[in-house]
């Protein structure tokens, strides 16, 4: 009755918009993100945002089952248009929130079949979903899905840690082992997988051996510190080429002191300038999936990191192929 | 798509039903209250939830503009029937969420205004309002609506303070004058209005002498300790009557160890016990609306102020007219 | 080399005892419970203080998996004895802290058989443990121990939810089963278990019918409002008789105010004067077993909750058979 | 310039007034407590707020040392008049914030030392000083002031702990051993003294046969379990008779629900509102000073414990001798 | 009685100065700004410090109106001189804490009048305010007393955002707004501002269309990555010239690292060592007044926030013109 | 029983080795430092962690005394290599976690003496202490020990303050004056001293002329804005030469953004990656002890703080002489 839902009419084509604090009060309205319409379907959706609320597979702190939550609350103060890029989205794409897919909280394995059967619904008809994790468990049975329908991807992979281990516990479905299961999987083309960020102790010291030997490229934090990324973003367009790319970040791919609130914090990471530079770097590539995870909404009360996850979503999005990019003067 | 949409058919009419555990995991879904369906209008519904998400009217600590956000997130874990009372508001009442009204957070007098005639069209039909707020600046311009329809009101009004103020700073709309506005525009029938709760301090110590004049009757805290309230409950029913009555809950008549999260804390307050006494007292009144308004959730880390408000609007609901009572063994 | 191992020796026993404020600075010292020693077997014990750090059954906000850690860091300022019972459990039983049987918080399944082989070796020679959850799950795995050494046991359950489902989502162990599992495996005298703080919303307002049957005394929270439970404690020695009884405390028996640290809070509980007198109640009987479970410290910034259960676990101590009993003046 | 500093005329005589929401902002102003004048004399003063900012006696938690900060600035909305009792203290009693007496943070002797010298001054000319501690160390160094110029006085004492230890670690001067202190240099009227809350565990069962040897009166926290007590008070002002009457106040003694915010909490305390009925049931006597300690903010994010702290301090300037009480209707 | 007030002579005059540790323990104190000396007129007064407690025009999250209070309290820890830079500010000018300035916080009209009325009479004699807000809408009426004084003024602003916007929810008093309104009422002398810090979202891509027609020069956040800005105040320091200028630095200017505690965070922001050399950029120009605003402190529990500003504060009081410089070797 | 505590044979020699999540689950066990094995001497120890759990030399914000007992908690997500470096410090070094030494809490002097002869212990037969603080002031009594052993010993010492003030309040022992002291009793090797990040305010500009006469090499934090100290370290390492060396790393040396837990914080400080250079930068050197100190773990509610510490901790242990480094590819 009273929350607007703003729609935009391009070439005959009604695109959603998000509210904005001239819509609607900033404090006010149902918390989907950025308060763009909510869809129950991703038909005539070119990219959608999906959360996915679950930390079962957590070793340290939980808490990223809230992340959704916490993240569509505090995306209300995200604007429409990036001055800093010039893209509109919102002027091109067609884009919703779909809510959250079904998972279970008492049992990995299941939420992951879960998960997976929801995604291939998602973006069955070439919807881009842009995720809201969600402890890193979840990107497995994403990927299974996307890859299903793309093939192998490309890997752009902001993280503190690896996560390919092959099991904890003997469990093989944590938030340690994800891109384990992927590579297992045949779901990654690993010549096109790049992980940045990566630091942070381990069991043993030579802890990449095998990722080299899978061809994927590392570069660690340290080769990261003092330095702009917008030069090694031209070196992974490069690698990454034409074929299909998924951006994975992990939210301790920051630094603490930009995200406080996660499950495995590591000192020494990247800024959250530099995780802009990557995800802005991403533009021309053929992305075709985006995802959050790890964010613990209980470990920062300012509510920074939800704050910061949802900046970055948003940023996402502005990569999707097919935004218009605005000149700014 | 996946969030689940519940109704029940009732007697050939079909009710809206809340989300529970076994539908979707706790930490899923849009945050409507209890997860119930969304409507954007009235029509057809009993009794609606409602947020007007305002605190612009505050004298000390702000934060109630994010109350309805906050207390629908924590709504989450409340089930559909109260074992306590037997009610089962969800299968006599059809039931949604309408969002938040509409409030300019820069101005009071256009709140207000902004306030009244979004209620005027939430019960013209006869739905019956539940309103999460806000400051207490909130109540004026909701009775207005609900005395135009239903003319002046009884009123249990659980409160640390009287907020009859006339003015504050010169100023007549804030959450110290809500009562008096409503005393001077004739929307309450003060021989039915009983005040529970009053407590605290003042500018003169004979505070009272105004509503006494009115013929209010007042409950002052320090009659309530160690009591239940019960029996005074059986009083108000009879001060009641027949006559429509609304339900105003200033979350700081609770003593602050149930409610820390609040703007104005009073020491040796309600029980929430007390609380929930007076609310399931209302039963078999002619309720015609609920209020639970000074909720601030930053000043509560742990969410007990907006979980234990939730609970209450839950227990408001169950107490609205022609709602039905299971026997429990 | 610096911190005490104090030991009493008493009819020529040897007897832990815990370090107080003069023994060593109480900011000091390794966190075992009440800095008592360390024991790697419960070989000459009588009672052990134990923590099963786990909570991959918790189906809203997660945390448990940190309560031995905090409890045990906050139990510093406990005391060796008990002037309000006279109770001095040290100068007759030999008490240590065993530490944390392993979990695996991946897998739920995998956990509870864990759970169930140590408490067979802590409990093999007649220890008594007294156990700092982890989440309600790790109920079932440590009765069916209890049971299968001692036979079907008297339950004082002290809990604002029945945690008598069959499943959620399917799964049949997660916090909301325990009490139907150990129906189903008969680990229960059921003729001899009670249920105390009963509250809260449910699917159906006739919770409680299945408990009823099978013969649990049930006492709601509103039954305890504005009472002593003394009392009470009184017919529950009765309805126990000289069967071997475990004693399971949900710390969301307590009322928010006094435990806000928890993962499923419920107004109109229980005050922690009553869980007082409950525990203190239980003296005389045939204990055989404690827990305090779905501590969450994490919700808590204040760390009252982990205080409040470090004190609970003290008191439960002071009721294991064989304890010695000053006179107070 | 702006901040307003009411004085009101009383029979001719000037009395200072605290400021109110009308006067200036609730969120404006220096912190003086309540906002009241400033006076860097106790001259002409009938009683006075004084801060003691030290906590280098405790043995826990820290923090105390900030409460007169946090607790002033939290006093802003405390009213000038109690209608509860009627008493309008600024009516008939010159009061003033006099600041903090200086302390040495980083030896307790000679904070001790400055602390005496201090309230000698504040006390010479009749003044009745109200405390703000600081840790509970501080209630010695005050009470040989008041004792040199009154003699021994009489003791409200309300705590969880009897804090009569003869030492900790060897030291004489900390927050365990202030009353020990007091009865070794004959600073109290032993037959006068009595100690409320008394609770919690401690070294031997039999602890409090010292004080009984006194001739203290102990009031045990489970002694006044659902109890008013009000009828207690009537004992206690038997017992203080004609005599000069200190009244110290440790937080602890309320229940952690109340105030959470301090360093050694203990379940079972009294509630907000028996500690109102204790200090209003001091009315009548040989009042000559008071004193809240052991508040610690930091442990306390919602500002609960300062606010309640500050309201205690109004209610014990409401029954110093001398202040006139309104009919209240 | 107790609180030293140092003033030290200079030149046959008295120079306030602030408390340091020696002089009274860093716990204590009245909180004025570094615990100066409270001014109740500008009269002798080269610079002062001054709050405006008052957040009624902020649009997401509130709190600023207690940002004063909480940046004066953490204000105790400055010391008197600047290491870094070599000012002493006290040895040149006499300062002090003048308070807050009356404020209406039901009412933002009023509130800017009150505002605008009260900084007339504190810059007539050439006072130079240090203002500590408050929410960024009372930059309005400081420029307008400001610009009636010294004419229409350079501006040095640092801030995430351009408040620019001309209304919000069609009021034109908000902190979205301050700029419009200052530059509608020829406050400013737009060749000589300059925006540092420009960065988030915004409703069109082109954003700043309307600051470049006026003459701003513009620096958005994006091109402050990884470089000093001393080169950039050079720049500026031509661009000022000799005419007044005013420096108002929104804390939200800063990445949400340094400052999580304000209303509208936005990643990628200037680092606080780029603040520090904007503000000591300023050395040399003609500097009529400063302030600080948004800060948050209910938003950051480590009070991290409203130290940094309170450290700001004190260098801006460095670069006030007059203060004189030692060597450092 | 449940606890592994495991050990590796090497070269016939037999070394502990931490826990990892393959163990135990990250969420169980006692908290030793990285949940290594305890060791109640220092016999046959390469190095050990140990806890200093005092601050009652702390001048504003109290807290370090818990610093301990945090830092081990939040430890046990570290992991045994340090795949930046190489270093595998538990393949070749013998390494426990030796508890915490005693302290007195109410007597800075006692304390001090108390740490003296501890360290004399742990010292004597060539153990390298790896230090958990505590407040600056225990850097004095170790220093005592370290230079009794080893001579006038190199310093690197991160702090933003010098902390040579001779006397607080006429305190000689307090966290401003351990380097006085040290400089006093002859500890220091003044030409080999460096002390990195000091910045902030002081009494006078003037502020390290005592420093530069001792030979002390200074480097302000301002120095190392923007830069690698990589460089510097290669400079260090001259300065240092063959001689003992301690390193000090008072925890406010970091930015607030990285340590925001800390009792008297500095903007503009050293990054975490400034401090992991500086540490990594001491490797080769004949290093003989190190300590972190000042965090407070009540003032950083993520937890960040504490894990930092932990880092630096073991980072510090991977430079102990004689760690063994393994190629990374």
């Amino acid at each position: 009755m009273f929350q607007p839902a703003p729609r935009t009419t391009v070439g005959g084509r009604q695109l959603n918009q998000p509210l904005n604090a001239d819509d609607f009060a900033l404090s006010a309205g149902f918390n989907s993100f950025m308060r763009l319409p909510i869809a129950t379907t991703t038909e005539g959706l070119d990219a959608c945002f999906v959360g996915v609320p679950m930390d079962n597979g957590t070793a340290y702190r939980p808490g990223p089952r809230f992340a959704p939550r916490e993240i569509r609350s505090e995306s209300t103060l995200i604007g429409a248009a990036n001055p800093d890029t010039g893209a509109e989205p919102f002027a091109s794409l067609n884009v919703a929130d779909i809510g959250d897919v079904p998972v279970n909280l008492f049992n990995v394995a299941n939420s992951c079949e879960m998960i997976k059967e929801s995604y291939d619904k998602i973006i069955k008809d070439g919807c881009v979903p842009i995720t809201m994790g969600g402890g890193h468990t979840i990107s497995f049975p994403i990927l299974q899905a996307i890859a299903q329908k793309h093939g192998p991807v490309g890997l752009v992979y902001i993280n503190a840690h690896s996560d390919i281990a092959d099991s904890v516990f003997g469990e093989k479905l944590t938030h340690n082992t994800p891109l384990k299961r992927a590579v297992d999987n045949e779901l990654l083309d690993c010549k096109r997988v790049v992980q940045i960020g990566l630091r942070g102790t381990s069991a043993v010291a030579n802890a990449h051996e095998h990722e080299k030997n899978l061809g994927f490229r590392m570069v660690r934090a340290k080769d990261c510190w003092y330095k702009s990324l917008t030069p090694l973003m031209a070196e992974v367009r490069q690698q990454m080429g034409e074929g299909p790319v998924y951006l994975c970040f992990d939210i301790d791919g920051l630094d603490p002191a930009y995200a406080p609130g996660t499950g495995f914090p590591e000192i020494g990471g990247l800024t959250s300038i530099q995780v802009l530079e990557i995800i802005r770097g991403c533009k021309g590539l053929n992305m075709v999936g985006f995802e959050v995870n790890e964010v613990s909404p209980i470990y920062d009360s300012s509510g920074s990191t939800s704050m910061a996850a949802g900046k970055y979503l948003f940023e996402m999005l502005c990569v999707v192929p097919g935004v218009k990019y605005a000149e700014c003067s």
